[in-house]
């Protein structure tokens, strides 16, 4: 990799297209009955015939034995290194929810838990309470005032709020006051760098005025905090390959990692049929779409096989409204595996494949994790497709004289 | 990769030869109308012999995407990371005329081109003047004197020249006069480095006095100089890998690059049947030979497929002789691919083989882009040819204890 301050150097504009279709948790496991993964299982002629025109490959997300998380794996499909580049997860918790973050805001994930009348956590998720009664306690806590910053605690879902502290001269260097298990006390929250001495008694005033207000609460009398975090300082996409990129994607999450990169983020529906309509009405105005398809990775989080399958032809049959705008750049990847075998994100490469008029197409006849293992990419790096896709749209200048 | 230094450490002198092959732009694209490349269309019963007995594999000579220039290409083969060692463009081109340049002196491109009267580029190449009214020009540019350098100007072809500044206390650290476009006006030359100031004023004068030498012409009446750089420092090849290596290249640009890495150049002529006689003649005074075929780039860039092919079928003719001699290690590599089709230099994977008694040989039956693919190394960085080299010359102590 030549780093992307050099790839600014070589990246040029150009009319050519790139659309990026991400299936999250596309790999899978074989099932034991069948020794078929869930793309091997389903019925997808059109990704099919994709792979036959198609340069194909298997993706590391991270690297061998690394299982990522949503922005991590993202990051790394976006071509920065996900592991000099940390997005935390206050951070992450708060793209989950579109909050629109200034560049010095610290967020933390916070949840609404139980302490016994010796300050010991008995329920960290305080019998997950409903999403309603967690709203109303959000809005008790927005009331906590604390000099030095302006905090404001939002709701997510269940136990969990986000907790943002706006304001001059704060820095993210603190420590968790959640210790992750029931049985010990909340921790005090220690800075963990020169600058965040003041941002550490701000946020323990912070957890103190809560308790105050939770004292006659019966399950939810306690909140804990983790992961304080700030947007983290990267290159945009429009910087380091003169793109005018969009995103079209339903979920919040991926809607918040896409802005985080510099992408414009499109109005669209919930399925992936509205998905690719909001492509095709809005095809002329951007020259590279990263489209998000979440249904393949949440039933693979509910270990259910056959539904997971069902998302991959439901994928498949969206597919023809792709091809029919004929970009010069069609990929298919995935941002980690969720094998349904496992019902949770795994390490397993990723089935990849990139075509274009210039791609040198492989042997490869079918979309599937085994097929994808002979492709002409082999087994690579995910932050490698940026610049692949790159090369194959004719954006990228020769390295050196 | 262990690194240059610890190589250094583990490497040893050997009565074992290395015949490493460059077919220059050797990789390629199918044919749309047969779906076959240059490699895949060309009858070359002697390099699919030496594929059945190699160990096959397809290298990147930078990374995933990036389409390399000759110089960084070169260096990967050679075993250096292209990205860290950077060859400027001045030194380059000063290479490409077989220039023999000093440790300390600094090289720019220039081109002869056309200002009008309000001092604004109406052609970057002074309608590309004939390469003997450069050579005029240069004579006349010869003459400038600046204190603090001796100043030499030496025609390339049409509108290029070679500016070189030698002396005492000379920095190359400096900005383009190119804008490279018409329609600017040219740049004043500035330090980008605090020690370069006093360079950067001797290069000021330099394009003061020559626009005075050049008013009176038409066209060339302006000089334009971009890539000042210095011959890179970097380790020699005797020193790394303690080898006597010997270059056979018919063109000046591989000559320069050779000998910059510390290979001594050998007379030969054009032809790669010639080049093979050289070796002939010279076997038993080295013990590593780079010999470079040029035409598969040259047909290449023409954009003529099938002379391409045909520059394949003559680089077969002549393997014979090089597998007649019988080295221990015999490579054949490419620098990049120049794939017809696009008739450039292009990003894609070069077929790779290495042929040796200890190499392991794998099911590859053909020299080309698809079996290769499948080859004992599968894809890999060209920076790893060199160590494989050497390993199969059993030129390599263990390393570690």
């Amino acid at each position: 990799m030549i780093g992307l301050e050099r790839m600014k150097d070589i990246s040029r504009s150009s009319p050519s297209k790139i659309v990026f279709l991400v299936s999250d948790g596309l790999g899978g496991l074989a099932d034991p009955a069948t020794g078929e993964t869930e793309l091997e299982s389903a019925r997808k002629p059109n990704l099919d015939r994709i792979a036959r025109m198609s340069l194909c490959g298997m993706t590391d997300p991270i690297s061998t034995g690394i299982t990522p998380g949503s922005a991590p794996g993202h990051l790394a499909l976006f071509g920065y290194d996900p592991v000099q580049h940390d997005v935390g997860r206050g951070i992450v918790e708060a793209l989950g929810i579109d909050l629109d973050l200034e560049p010095g805001d610290i967020a933390a994930r916070g949840n609404f838990s139980t302490v016994d009348e010796a300050g010991i956590i008995t329920d960290r998720r305080a019998g997950r309470l409903s999403t309603e009664r967690n709203a109303e306690l959000c809005r008790l806590l927005n009331d906590i005032t604390v000099k030095g910053a302006d905090i404001s605690v939002v709701p997510v879902k269940e136990h969990r709020f986000v907790l943002i502290l706006r304001g001059e001269g704060l820095a993210p260097e603190l420590t968790d006051s959640d210790p992750q298990q029931a049985g010990l006390a909340p921790r005090r929250i220690e800075a963990s760098s020169p600058q965040a001495g003041r941002t550490a008694e701000i946020a323990n005033e912070f957890v103190s005025q809560a308790i105050t207000r939770l004292r006659n609460e019966s399950s939810a009398n306690m909140v804990l905090l983790r992961g304080f975090s700030r947007r983290p300082d990267i290159p945009l996409i429009p910087e380091i390959y003169k793109l005018k990129p969009a995103a079209i994607a339903a979920y919040p999450m991926y809607r918040g990692l896409a802005r985080l990169v510099g992408m414009e983020v499109l109005s669209t529906g919930e399925s992936i049929t509205e998905q690719v309509e909001t492509l095709q009405q809005q095809y002329d105005r951007y020259d590279f779409f990263f489209i998000h398809f979440k249904h393949t990775d949440s039933r693979g989080e509910d270990g259910n096989f056959a539904a997971k399958v069902q998302a991959i032809e439901e994928l498949d049959n969206a597919v023809p409204g792709l091809l029919s705008l004929d970009p010069e750049v069609l990929i298919v990847a995935g941002d980690h595996s969720t094998p349904a075998m496992l019902a949770m994100h795994s390490w397993h490469p990723v089935p990849f494949m990139l075509k274009s008029r210039w791609c040198r197409p492989d042997d490869v006849t079918e979309f599937s994790e085994r097929a994808c293992l002979a492709g002409g990419m082999g087994r690579f790096a995910a932050t490698e497709i940026m610049p692949l896709a790159m090369a194959n749209a004719l954006k990228l200048d020769k390295f050196g004289a």
